[in-house]
């Protein structure tokens, strides 16, 4: 029941088969979610030590720094874990939109039954 | 570049291997990130429907009703979905802790290089 994973004070992420945890980022001034993705050990690294924020992207199978190409870069403010350590919460200053569409969030779309309805 | 699941006002959630989607709830007064679980469309529909939050426990191997035992049942708010739709954001009103461990967020612990502190 009392796993230390869960209640202690030692960064021990609980990676999954492909070696990555969840990542979700949320803007400090709104509070609005403005993505998910993943990380592997190293983007987490990578994210601590530079405080801007790194993911795993599944799809090129690499390293990818939040706003390499588009200069979206995301500052990070503030790192917290789960507590069984299998997702990670960035507080974020977004220097741009989050998503690729050019919305400040991916979250753009409610779920109104099973259409979708834009949010603003 | 236009993938009408990016852009479109269908719901087509994107299921992984497992059938999963990511799910994200927040606190709508607070707007604190709560806890990070999974969904497979039948979570995803008895959500919809009841507004009450409903998971997928992969540990369990079951659809579980957030609160079921505990009584901390996630009143849904609002529910949205990210731009490849393979991510659900739910905002609600929680009923008491959404941690296990009594904690109101499962984020309750700061990375602080690799030690962890508590927030608050």
């Amino acid at each position: 029941m009392s796993d230390p994973r869960d209640t202690g004070l030692a960064l021990d992420p609980k990676y999954d088969a492909a070696g990555l945890v969840t990542a979700v980022v949320t803007d400090r001034a709104s509070g609005a979610l403005l993505m998910v993705a993943h990380m592997n050990a190293e983007a987490l690294a990578q994210t601590v030590v530079t405080r801007e924020a790194h993911f795993w992207s599944r799809s090129r199978g690499r390293l990818w720094k939040k706003g390499e190409t588009s200069g979206h870069v995301l500052s990070v403010a503030d790192i917290r874990i789960d507590c069984d350590q299998d997702a990670v919460w960035l507080i974020c200053d977004p220097a741009g939109p989050a998503c690729h569409t050019g919305q400040p969030s991916c979250f753009y779309r409610r779920i109104d039954g099973d259409r979708l309805t834009p949010v603003e």
